[in-house]
């Protein structure tokens, strides 16, 4: 029999998501909220009036992230967190950030209504930014939240229509924190519930994935160099043709990435040829290479390997190459405790469960420097994100909610 | 000694050189003079006037090919033709097609100073297109002067703006031929000189080519659609990639062509990925695929095993790839008396050749299938065509068109 209860928490959820989407919806039927813009304000600025209505507390720090509170009985400088990020990628789904506010919002409201104020502080944070869809910086929200942001990081930055960072930041009302601000030290745990954007999970028929690591991710732009020239009147043997050599190092890569196993997966994602014409042979390639593992060390092999592989194609054929790493960030491992702590909960209250590793990078990476950190994953359908399609079923929305629930009031209310 | 009338031809050849290229000169220093647009128009009423200043016949055909005439004395029902294209690929150079009008315009001259009037009537002809560089069409020119082309080729056809070519040939104040036209019955030969495109007469320190054959070309244009995924989490057995698979495709098609040998020249030029994305195992990629050689049993053969290699490849990568053959031009062969008199020609002035194939497809295919034709090369230093690189060393364009004033003076003054 399923409770009253349930089906109300399934509806509930679900129509906040409806109602929610709404903000920044645009003519695909995706959802585009990016930093700063007046779409991304009105949602921010929906969510604070309906998280007043619910009788939280509710308020923005210095750059936008907003805050919903209950207040704790007991611990008061002791802050349970819980929330995830509301902006989205352009064309983005209705549940890649703003599930985890919501399951937040509704299971503190849930736990109020139930058990009354916790001993501990609960917030929910709807942080401002963490896709890097805007701006060339990701993570602005939780960054600052810790106190791990200066000026000098955002002041020279625009958006692709030329806006300044900074111009916008001020123009939503929004500005800097102060130099001296160091990160908050009341917070103990930071809890994230989020959808998978894998597949894993739908094809192992878990409704719940509890992270254990967050991989760690380094990113580089390939510059392959060789010579244009005439697709007819050039013979082969004179040509230093930049895709043929190109096609080469992304085989060699991805045969490699294929060897080492999972969880390594490497991914050329994006490619240029210059001049990209049918009849000249490519005087140039640009690509990038997205390289990821929960393990430092492989990580450092397989991206050493790859670079050898590169070098000694582009020698051989007598192509100049050029390789520029523009992101390394080391992989991360989820809090031991908590992580236990949301598996016997689950299993205690029958919720099927996967421990498993997140192959995205996530808020939790930012908080699980300073503090305990734990993700809570359920199903996205054929993995599909960053898109319109993005989908999960009600049902296991609700027993991410279940989850997220458990674990709040192991932490807040004992 | 060089006689004074060598070096005017030189200060001639390059001063028309020079005038000409001021005509849809862009901002990079190159030449941009696409089918029906301003700047082509320009270009064919400049030539137009400067023609009728040295005491030629002008006129336009219906489409836009321009001609200056020089009239025959005896055999008025006859025509020796030369000339070459007048439009450009974007941001081109100064040889490619426009030498080959200035320097029948200029041997022309020559011959009616030196010799009065021919018994045949000469004509050089600006053929109003035919790179394909603006609409998917190309050889719109001569295809039209030999009467084998149908409005419905090209009513539908746009450009990468939209624009109709229709609209944009009423525009420039053409039109179509009437449809009972077939072609001219009183061309007896069709001469282009031409600049090589490719590298072969410099390293080999040969002023001109004498090309026996055009290559046969195909060109197919190629899907291959696999599953766009997050790139960070879908494990590498999981994916379908587009893009790894197209990569062993490339490779696989250059090796075998480099094993097939000379004169088989096989060529990706372009490439498009989708969505594109560095953090998105790509879904689809389409590439072109552009293979040429002189014999056509062998382009068959060539082709055959290059689609067993594709799809071998899609079906063991659980890809969809979709081929389409959009360019089927068989070799052509070129008149062997034309050869011949232009080699003894050559020799009997002392003018340095090598008697060679066009690996590049020219005008002259078309006209080859319906009268003798032949075509004259001056060397392309380091083979750098279509941009403003472009380069032939003076001498060499004298010693082109030197042999082209024998050539014409060989068929229209005996």
């Amino acid at each position: 029999m399923i409770s009253t209860k349930e089906i109300n928490l399934e509806k509930e959820i679900v129509d906040f998501i409806e109602w929610l989407s709404s903000f920044g919806k645009n003519e695909n039927g995706g959802i585009t909220r990016l930093l700063y813009t007046d779409e991304w304000k009105k949602t921010q600025d929906g969510l604070k009036d309906l998280i007043e209505e619910k009788g939280f507390h509710a308020y923005y720090d210095e750059v936008g992230n907003l805050f919903a509170r209950l207040n704790g009985s007991t611990y008061t400088n002791e802050t349970i967190l819980t929330g995830s990020h509301i902006d989205t990628v352009i064309n983005g789904g209705k549940y890649d950030g703003q599930f985890g506010i919501i399951g937040g919002i509704i299971a503190m409201e849930y736990l109020r209504d139930t058990y009354g104020p916790p001993v501990r502080n609960i917030e929910v944070v709807s942080i401002a930014e963490e896709e890097g869809s805007r701006f060339p910086f990701a993570f602005w929200g939780s960054k600052n939240i810790i106190g791990a942001v200066k000026k000098e990081m955002v002041e020279d930055l625009k958006d692709l229509n030329g806006l300044g960072f900074v111009e916008e930041m001020y123009r939503a009302g929004f500005g800097f924190k102060d130099e001296s601000y160091e990160g908050r030290d009341d917070i103990k745990a930071f809890i994230e519930l989020h959808v998978e954007q894998g597949g894993v999970l739908e094809i192992e028929k878990k409704p719940i994935g509890i992270v254990e690591h967050i991989v760690g991710q380094r990113r580089f732009t390939i510059e392959v160099k060789g010579q244009s020239n005439h697709a007819g009147t050039t013979p082969m043997c004179y040509r230093r043709d930049a895709l043929y050599g190109t096609s080469k190092m992304i085989q060699a890569i991805m045969d490699k990435a294929i060897e080492y196993g999972e969880p390594l997966v490497a991914t050329v994602g994006s490619l240029e040829v210059e001049p990209n014409t049918v009849n000249v042979v490519p005087g140039q390639v640009i690509f990038s290479l997205d390289i990821r593992h929960i393990c430092r060390n492989i990580l450092k092999e397989f991206t050493d390997e790859t670079m050898s592989i590169i070098k000694k194609i582009a020698l051989k054929m007598d192509l100049e190459v050029k390789i520029e790493k523009w992101m390394d960030c080391d992989p991360i491992a989820m809090d031991k405790e908590l992580v236990d702590i949301i598996k016997n909960k689950c299993s205690q209250k029958g919720l099927d469960y996967k421990v498993m590793h997140s192959g995205a990078g996530h808020d939790s990476q930012i908080f699980a420097k300073v503090m305990p950190t734990v993700m809570i994953f359920v199903p996205s359908h054929k993995g599909i994100s960053h898109s319109p399609h993005e989908y999960t079923e009600p049902e296991d929305l609700v027993e991410g909610v279940k989850a997220l629930i458990q674990a709040l009031y192991c932490l807040a209310y004992k």
